[in-house]
């Protein structure tokens, strides 16, 4: 195990901090009208193009001090991961309590407070994925009671084109989509604003090398073509999916907005805390070759995933937001390398920047489940400490996601805060 | 009705030439190591940029110069209809017979031989419908025999998300890709190339002005928000869609490769062809109400869509391409307004330059089937002229689109050609 390593920024090294000196993840901010990748430690951000154009990255390639200085993660990503690795270190060397020359360093902080976190990269593509054996259960039960679990789902990483244009990074606040409805007692469908409003907590997974149209990815090189995680909630309005999902797939039920987290933490940040994939139940068919990996004892990550939900009553009485459920990404049916290997596995190409994503992360336990669809199996609606009751979103209630790898003797890897409200109309 | 214009491009006037100066589709040509826009007039492309930089677009204004020295269409597409109907008009005038500065536009044309098309515009997200009902019908038969069309196709316009990195131009070839697929016989499905690899013939919809996130087009404004129409063909795997489209739609069958052609014709250039939509039968219900237009005289375009193939036994010997399949736009259940509208109508926000695309364009009767597939219901499998026969494509075939309107004392107004060559493995 690598030692404990401590930051002179102070606010990295508090043990509640999500981004101590061992985490480093990349985002794109805003300050004082100028847009920058930075890297988040402690309660700060320090400035990667201020520290190329001081000096501070000589030791690495020209191109990776220039892909510093751009204003979206985009050409880092392309470079692979040596690239990240060396650039990895040479922040760690900056930003280590042992730095001799803190002094030169402290310049480029920026107080988180005083940024406002932007997208962290151009999203080309943006697919997600249906990776929780739980989630498609529990909710095929609800969709389909006779035919909960589809026949492919054991063999195929079922995934579908999300929109890319309405990504928006956490914060943002989220307007209720209109559409088609049909109530199961009307006999034809009405127009208006969904009744359903439901969040799915999911990891997002940020696309670095990409690969040629027509070349697929082994599976063995995967993770060489991810740049890092974040979180994600891809909100859906239920009553509008009932209606228009088939045949072709859920479609203006999501595309109305998908948030994500403003942090990308490195897989190399997560290393300390990869497990094996859950084995899969006695009598489950193997992966077909093209998606067994060659590496099963390190293939899933123990992530932790928290949802919390706090209404409109609940701010004005100073209530804190209240847990909703708890997840862990261990929990999935298909590994990451799995999604990104399929992806590619008909030629399409994968971008740097492309975003792809879990699918709701949901555990097999009750207070495990991603999205609220899945409480509906619970016979009474959810009470908030206001005493108000919920089956799904109301206006003003506020969703917000939070994540952490944790490991006795080490800091722990925080993802920051995936976050929206929904806007009255 | 217009009186018909000449134009002193001699090529132009040609009544076989889909590019008559009634036409003056936009696109993006490389040509000496340059990339610049273009706009075709019979069998030469007029150089934008250099018509901008020569001052022979002075009397538009400033944005519109600027945006016609771009190396792609998007800024241009965001300025919307009186912008692209002013530019229009300019541009006619410099190549109308009667124009005296012939000479100094004159240096302007580069031969459509030497000029390699390109994508036109940067393609942030490709949306593709399900419009015919005929496609809708008979593929249905085959994937749900028990339950053809599904209740909602008549209430919502059917469409999914689709993968916008591996939008190709025309004549770039088509690798077969590889998937999951699963005989009916076999227990479990196995890794492979497709078996059933298909065409479907479609017309891409390119989006001009955007709207922002959270509001919605209101369908008497939608057509606004078109740029123009193109070709496209939506290539498909079927075995590997069979198998993996439930319960989230196409992915991977699909995701492989999309080729649009590269002359995006502007709906202006269309407004002689424009019809009635055709009549919903007897006992369907209307559309509701923010989806009924209010000018539904000329809701539909009378535009003739065709497929040829060509398999290379054919080139060899010299045989000319043989005709597959005749459609039209009218056959359309929705319109393309209808698509547009519904797309934006739970605020998700359309880009400049992103892709709508109609889905597979079928008539009612036999050979206008708009993919292979739906030829599946015939008892014969297709016929070559060298005796070759098709279920599904093979390697070496090539599959060309055209596309024309037409009316009496008009010029045809041509959509150039959408092809691709399944490459051998």
């Amino acid at each position: 195990m690598a030692a404990v390593k401590e930051s002179w920024v102070a606010s990295a090294n508090d043990p509640a901090s999500d981004f101590s000196i061992h985490n480093l993840p990349y985002g794109v901010f805003r300050h004082q009208e100028k847009t920058r990748i930075g890297i988040a430690i402690g309660d700060q951000i320090l400035d990667l193009r201020a520290c190329a154009e001081h000096g501070l990255l000589l030791p690495l390639p020209q191109e990776t001090i220039a892909a510093c200085r751009a204003d979206l993660l985009n050409p880092l990503m392309s470079f692979g991961p040596t690239a990240w690795s060396a650039l990895r270190h040479q922040i760690t060397a900056l930003l280590d309590a042992g730095q001799p020359r803190r002094d030169s360093v402290e310049p480029h902080l920026i107080p988180m407070r005083e940024a406002a976190m932007q997208l962290p990269a151009q999203i080309g593509d943006y697919t997600d994925f249906y990776a929780s054996i739980h989630h498609a259960t529990r909710v095929g039960l609800l969709f389909r009671p006779e035919n909960p679990l589809l026949p492919n789902y054991k063999y195929v990483p079922i995934g579908y084109h999300g929109r890319a244009s309405s990504i928006v990074i956490s914060g943002e606040n989220i307007h209720r989509p209109w559409g088609q409805i049909k109530s199961p007692t009307a006999a034809s469908p009405a127009f208006g604003p969904t009744q359903s409003l439901d969040y799915e907590l999911e990891v997002g997974i940020f696309v670095g090398q990409g690969n040629r149209l027509g070349q697929s990815i082994p599976i063995a090189e995967a993770e060489q073509h991810i740049f890092g995680l974040s979180l994600m909630n891809d909100w859906s309005a239920r009553d509008i999916q009932a209606w228009e999902y088939q045949p072709l797939g859920p479609f203006l039920s999501k595309s109305f907005a998908t948030t994500v987290s403003p942090w990308i933490v490195p897989l190399e940040a997560l290393a300390p805390y990869r497990v094996p994939a859950l084995a899969r139940p006695a009598g489950d068919p193997a992966p077909l070759p093209y998606l067994s990996s060659p590496s099963s004892d390190r293939d899933s990550i123990d992530l932790t995933l928290e949802v919390y939900i706090e209404s409109a009553q609940m701010r004005q009485n100073d209530r804190a937001p209240m847990l909703l459920s708890q997840g862990n990404l261990r929990d999935l049916y298909w590994t990451i390398a799995q999604l990104l290997t399929h992806h590619a596995s008909n030629g399409c190409n994968l971008r740097p920047g492309d975003l792809l994503a879990t699918g709701t992360v949901s555990g097999p336990g009750p207070g495990s489940e991603g999205c609220l669809l899945e409480k509906k199996h619970n016979p009474e609606p959810i009470r908030l400490p206001t005493g108000e009751l919920r089956t799904f979103l109301e206006d003003g209630d506020r969703i917000t996601f939070r994540a952490g790898a944790q490991k006795q003797g080490l800091p722990r890897i925080g993802f920051g805060e995936c976050t929206g409200t929904i806007l009255a109309p």
